[in-house]
């Protein structure tokens, strides 16, 4: 146990922030621990938009359905970029097909999703909070178009940072053996079986809340989610392919 | 500046590591860190596989072609998981087409990302190091076949980890402005030109290195990448079709 482990084990989504801004030297060292991360083949094939822009902020919210995402004293916007390096690429090389496959768009995203948790766990040891937006992607088109993002980069993930104005509870996490297993992937037999224990804690934490309380099992918000999928995301596929990216 | 951020900008891959083995309460602390990272819509959508059993740890350093592979103390399997929601969802619903978009893939894919950095993290401040394996993705049938992963699931990255045998050199990352940018995404004009002194900084880097000597730039270095794709990476998206996902 240190510092960090305590810090990390100590992880929750803040979702409300204080009216204070962060300073332009924190952002910039939150800038270069995205940089240190691990990147496959040393491509640095992420980048990162900052908003800064009221506007842009005020349209995020609208885009991600999410009004605290005006709030935030800070916007990052994670990118699965193969554009950079197909620039780079085309000073040498006649053709692009090669960034078109699955894997060097995984490989982008991959780097880019590493870079944001550094960035949350390093913003989170300054005492700012935050939340990951994967609902930047709700409305891709308009997401695309905002921040001109061009042919082979894919936003993947926003993060909103400030200071905490908050203090959420943990969310209780399914049993460790439920998620961790040893040398082989276990059959899911009599899974509900499994859950009973778990689902009773959610429910207690549900019903514990002091706002947004409702009775509910892993099972059931489970099957919800699965079925509530917000409609903007079944562009993803086809606005990704729009990208002239996973052609093959 | 605080001991979290000087970890995360100290970063360095380890891939030669002592023969001593990590603790057990270790590695039960590192899958709780993972456990507690943020996770899209609470759906929890990822697992983890421990390879402990000595002849899996041999395949996946032959699936993945980097000997080192075996000699780490710890290795994890992360995947982007489905599966375990299906099977939940299949004793409420008959229909698990829900998950078979390319939105749920992805969304159990930055689970298991951003938990793998939160892996490292952790590791790295109990002065454990490791590195990131994308490699194990080389030949992702016998992956799947080594490990069992069922329908809806997909290994996305494994992690090898152990106590540091080398003290590699920080890579030199690409200049900030190329890379970080403020509520746009810039054109890419002349990248050579905004790329020449970083291309000086590599160059030095290499013909500094003990081992592994090269002159190379950043360009020729990225144009090698791209045309070297290992031929096993190209089956990626046949293989997560195989698997239900990314259907729509």
């Amino acid at each position: 146990m240190n510092q960090t482990i305590k810090l990390q084990l100590n992880h929750k989504s803040i979702r409300k922030f204080k009216t204070d801004a962060i300073p332009q030297e924190i952002i910039d060292t939150l800038v270069s621990v995205a940089q240190h991360t691990a990147t496959s083949n040393y491509a640095q094939s992420y980048s990162i938009i900052s908003v800064t822009d009221p506007i842009k902020k005020k349209r995020l919210a609208e885009i991600g359905c999410q009004p605290y995402i005006e709030d935030a004293a800070h916007i990052f916007i994670m990118i699965a970029d193969q554009a950079r390096n197909a620039a780079i690429v085309k000073e040498e090389l006649e053709d692009t097909i090669i960034f078109s496959s699955f894997d060097k768009f995984f490989i982008a995203a991959t780097d880019a999703i590493l870079a944001a948790q550094n960035i949350i766990i390093a913003a989170e040891s300054l005492g700012i909070g935050g939340v990951l937006l994967g609902s930047i992607l709700n409305q891709i088109d308009q997401l695309n178009e905002l921040f001109e993002i061009p042919k082979f980069a894919v936003p993947v993930l926003g993060i909103a940072l400030g200071y905490p104005d908050q203090s959420p509870q943990a969310k209780p996490r399914l049993p460790k053996h439920l998620i961790h297993f040893e040398n082989i992937y276990p059959k899911w037999e009599n899974i509900s079986l499994e859950l009973s224990e778990y689902d009773k804690i959610v429910t207690d934490y549900y019903s514990a809340r002091s706002t947004n309380k409702r009775i509910d099992t892993f099972a059931k918000m489970i099957t919800n989610w699965s079925l509530n999928t917000y409609q903007g995301r079944i562009k993803m596929l086809e606005y990704i392919q729009s990208k002239d990216l996973i052609k093959y």
